[in-house]
Formats: C-alpha cells, sequence, structure tokens
C-alpha cells in the first residue's frame, strides 16, 4: 500500500464519520438556540461560543430548510437602523426539538452500554 | 392548511431529523461494539438488547463500507457448522473510535449548554 494512499484512506473515513456526526447534532443545536429569538450573526455567534462552529453557507440553507418545516418562523425587523431577519423556534418546533433531545439522550444511553460492555 | 397536510408536514421532518441524529451515532455503536469480534447476528442482537435496532439492508452495507475504509476486519470461519463472517475493529479503526467518542462527548456538552442557555 502507497503511503500518500493510507495516509487518505486513514484521514477520510474519520472527517465523514465526524461530518455526519455533527451533521444531525447541528440541527438540534440551532433550534434549542432558537427558542430565543436571534438573527443570524447573533445565532452563528451564540453557537460558536459554545463550541459548534457552522459557516455561513451552512447555516442560511439549514434555517430555510427548518422553516420550509414549519419549524421555525422568521420576521424581517429594523434593528440600529439595519433591517435583520429574525428567527425562532415555532410553536410547532417545540416538541420536535424535545423528541430530539429525548431521542440524543437514549443514543448517548446506549452507546455508553455498548462502549462499556465491548 | 389542510388536515392531512399538517399531519404529513409535522411527522416528516421529525423523522427525516430522527434519522439524521441516529445514523452518526449509529456507526459509532458498530465500531464500539465491534472491539469485541462478532458475526452480523451477534452484532445485531448485541446492539439491539441495548436500544440500537438496525435491520440487514442497513447493517451489512455499513459494514462493508466501514471495512473498505480499513476501520473493520473480517474473516470467514466455521462455527457450530455453519460458516459465518466474524468483524472486527481494526488497529486503525481504534483511534477512529475513540476520536468519534470524544467529539461526540464535545457535541453533547456544546448542545447541553446551548439548551440551558437559550
Amino acid at each position: 500500500m502507497r503511503r500518500e494512499g493510507r495516509l487518505v484512506s486513514e484521514a477520510a473515513p474519520f472527517d465523514n464519520l465526524r461530518l455526519e456526526l455533527r451533521r444531525g447534532c447541528l440541527v438540534l443545536a440551532v433550534l434549542a438556540a432558537l427558542k430565543r429569538e436571534r438573527y443570524g450573526y447573533t445565532l452563528r455567534t451564540r453557537l460558536e461560543e459554545n463550541g459548534i462552529s457552522i459557516d455561513e453557507g451552512t447555516l442560511y440553507p439549514l434555517l430555510r430548510r427548518l422553516e420550509a418545516q414549519g419549524l421555525l418562523q422568521s420576521e424581517w425587523r429594523e434593528e440600529n437602523r439595519r433591517k435583520k431577519r429574525f428567527y425562532r423556534l415555532t410553536r410547532a418546533g417545540k416538541p420536535v426539538l424535545s423528541a430530539l433531545l429525548d431521542e440524543l439522550k437514549e443514543l448517548n444511553a446506549s452507546l455508553n452500554r455498548i462502549t462499556q460492555e465491548a
């Protein structure tokens, strides 16, 4: 096996698996942060302060998707003389967030048991 | 909004988000369970006993993918007069599993902070 090949094949699966893991949790983080109304910049800052960095090219499509699904609502408003789009969790989004948090709790408990026993 | 439409639009996003969340954790569960050598049936049983059910149509492609990535290795052997394919985590898979478990721990910590503050 060539050295370059090995380096690539060892790095790539981890990065992909890590992305897969983060993707599911990212939605949860966005929904959870939007229990309080925020606009894009303050949302990103809040997530980053808590260790979840997300670039704009990922965040805005995700916000649009969650809004189209009825989990978020948004509103354009002026703040400090600038129009900003404020997002917040909808009434329909609350039980979804709560069920996803429960799901994650169960997944974590399952993983803990499997990791300890194996 | 029509009732049928609402029911569909409320159920579908949750199911998709739930699947997204499970997908990332599933790989972790499989890798963790294969720190000990198991064949398909005993692996599925171990996961199910611990609350992670996975059908064969999902499990076997995942095992092949993880083996192709060098994280798992497999071997056909006879046990109780039947040929079985035994899987286990490779030496290269161990640090990947461990890094993914660390990543999940950090994601959980981030989510806890965001959930509590928002």
